[in-house]
């Protein structure tokens, strides 16, 4: 039987995991795949450190040089993180003539377009399953599955950290720094959050597949982009009431010739397929013109499902090799010549429903004030709640809203102008409203 | 532009979709996949008829062996349905070196192993994509994106038919019977509903699931099958009471050396995922040894979607074509000599919770007699629902009883001696519970 050989740069917890599935699963893959996946050498900048897996220490070096210029090595695997430098790996891997996998969506949604290049330029494949939503098979569906559609939307909770945070907020009650706290400890958010709770990186993400379904690319620094920092326990509760969920979606549409890419929190249906997506799964909802709607659900982070799909795309790559066919489907998923450039639709052109929560003081013709401003920007009301009404004469009370399908510059302008009422206190929490109804 | 050339055989729902889809999104699909497909000839048995699609005379043929024989075609795609004559057209375009595509379940359940073992030694591609699952790309997974895995257990509704009826008497109130007659009319029943109601279909299916799954022929008629038929309006509306849906599974898991494989209604949490897939939705849940539980949801029906996982096995096996790779992922998704023959689990040696629903004379002492039965067959009673009482003296009433988890074979002869009682009255409902929670 045929042997391929593999190196692995990077042992943090994904390349735990994928040694581990090397490991366990060798017989089973080589039943399938019809030849055996070698782990020839590792590099990690920590040789000598314990680990949860036995490695012979001849296979481990400090040195990723030694994984790069192996001429035994097949199939490069990048699990080291970042930009640099595994931008320079990636890049060097290709040109020794090596296949390369990576669960890196940083990466490629910063220089995916230079990586994606470099590999069809040198006929090398690049595998990137793990980059979104974990052990997910998103991107193996958009490019080969669903290749016969033309793409409509994608909708998506695709940052586990968020997912975990809101559900927790919904389901207890809880405020946000107090489950950010357990969070961490939990060791479901990093010290520093700021890239999964600021959106970042479901921007990175959804950056990456829009460029796949839409063969456009589309660099993730233009997408609007709006984290969950701005969300009380309050506005989940809200939601609630009204019959809502509150997630953190990342959404990517056609509209009128451009691309409508974007990533914020937003009210979705709670009967609707995405508002039962709990905790640290991720789930993405994909619209194709003759397919009509599919939605993926699974675990989205994590060594195992992670090294799932990076093994997956190991056997890939190695199919490709076995049959002398690489390149066999291209990285972004058009022929590199039918790529296009779609320009992004800008946020002031987005139409939905909003949810509305005002601060006011308590004090006759408020609401009347603010319904008859949004009304002069052609907002109109579906409905409203007043909260805490009567406790204390001249306290703030909230003044919640659900709108009709508005225009978010209208918006924009009308909350501005609202904003310099002197009843109004504090910021006005501004929500959009995502219709996810299954057909 | 390299082209190539397609023949279908079969110009009914599906294979008018599959016309359709390869008109309107030919450049899309050339942009993708950097050659042109053409249909060359298209065999149906009403060459003359009028339809949706518009197809010149020269294209259409009343005679399957021409294009069966026409050397300049390359992929044969089969959409006749039934087992004759599409089992010899399948054989006759593999020995006449072309490769095939096929959406016929029913086909693959039956002689799936002889047209794979076929197209093996032949070394020709066979894409079935869309035998299982409408648009809903299932086999994909299993045989590509989760090969690092061992499969732990796959929970389906498969079958739209059934999903749409029961979706309908859950949320309408309505009798199976009715339900029947207006998913007659809409054309989601067919005149004679059997083969969907008595649940073979969906057996069918999981057969071919598991067979892919677990490396091991699943004959379809050696699956413990049971349909929708018994379930009545109150059994829908007692689940709801208890906080359960009504659904038709197709499950498949492993069980100690065997393979326990077995379609029936169950009652599923209401808070599952697998409960909020209503109508003509599929869903198929799938848990892997790395890669965790993971779901896929659409449309399971339809020319469209099925259309769309026909046109997507073209492009399959188009791109394998053209990299000269055929034979590039295995039928079965192991390699033939890695194929085994793991014995089926009988559903005595089931272990779950049960709803039992017993129509009995309204007597003293009627409900402590069936809990002693149960008890002496080591099953114990979780909770009681008692209907109906105190209407009519001595009229019959429900006893509703979920179990504690109870051996399928128990649960069999208790009901057999507690049906001897001369207070029961009619036939005892017996559902099984089927936990499927989110880890």
């Amino acid at each position: 039987m045929q042997t391929i050989q593999i190196g692995l740069i990077g042992l943090g917890n994904v390349g735990t995991g994928v040694v581990q599935i090397l490991q366990q699963q060798a017989s089973l893959i080589a039943e399938r795949l019809g030849a055996r996946l070698e782990l020839k050498r590792v590099a990690t900048q920590h040789p000598d450190r314990e680990r949860a897996v036995q490695l012979p220490p001849a296979q481990l070096t400090g040195d990723a040089l030694e994984v790069l210029h192996d001429p035994e090595i097949a199939i490069v695997v990048e699990l080291v993180g970042g930009y640099e430098p595994a931008r320079t790996y990636l890049l060097t891997a290709l040109q020794q003539g090596k296949h390369v996998v990576t669960a890196n969506k940083a990466l490629l949604a910063r220089h995916g377009r230079e990586i994606f290049e470099t590999a069809t330029a040198l006929g090398r494949d690049i595998g990137f399953e793990a980059s979104v939503g974990g052990g997910i098979p998103i991107i193996r569906t958009i490019k080969e599955g669903f290749v016969a559609n033309q793409f409509l939307s994608i909708s998506c909770i695709i940052n586990g950290t968020t997912n975990y945070i809101l559900s927790q907020m919904s389901d207890h009650g809880l405020d946000f720094q107090e489950v950010l706290r357990e969070a961490q400890a939990l060791g479901y958010a990093e010290a520093d959050p700021s890239f999964d709770v600021d959106g970042i990186d479901a921007a990175q993400k959804i950056a990456l597949l829009a460029s796949l379904a839409f063969g456009s690319w589309v660099p993730y620094e233009a997408i609007y982009t709006e984290g969950i920092t701005g969300l009380s326990q309050a506005d989940i509760a809200y939601a609630r009431e009204l019959g809502y969920r509150v997630k953190l979606l990342a959404l990517a549409k056609r509209a009128d010739g451009r691309l409508d890419v974007r990533v914020h929190p937003a009210f979705v249906a709670a009967d609707s397929w995405l508002a039962n997506v709990n905790g640290v799964y991720n789930a993405i909802s994909i619209r194709g013109d003759v397919v009509g709607r599919n939605m993926l659900i699974g675990r989205g982070a994590g060594a195992f499902p992670t090294g799932s799909a990076v093994v997956g795309d190991i056997v890939d790559v190695a199919r490709n090799i076995l049959k002398d066919s690489s390149g066999r489907v291209p990285p972004q998923s058009y022929q590199a010549h039918s790529l296009q450039e779609i320009p992004l639709q800008e946020v002031d052109d987005v139409v939905c429903k909003y949810y509305l929560r005002f601060q006011v003081v308590d004090q006759p013709r408020v609401l009347a004030t603010i319904a008859g401003m949004l009304g002069e920007h052609a907002i109109s009301i579906e409905s409203v709640l007043q909260k805490g009404r009567g406790h204390t004469q001249g306290a703030p009370v909230a003044i919640v809203m659900m709108t009709h399908e508005a225009h978010e510059r209208s918006v924009r302008k009308a909350l501005q102008a609202i904003a310099t009422l002197p009843t109004i206190q504090g910021e006005t929490v501004r929500v959009r409203v995502e219709e996810t109804e299954e057909e």
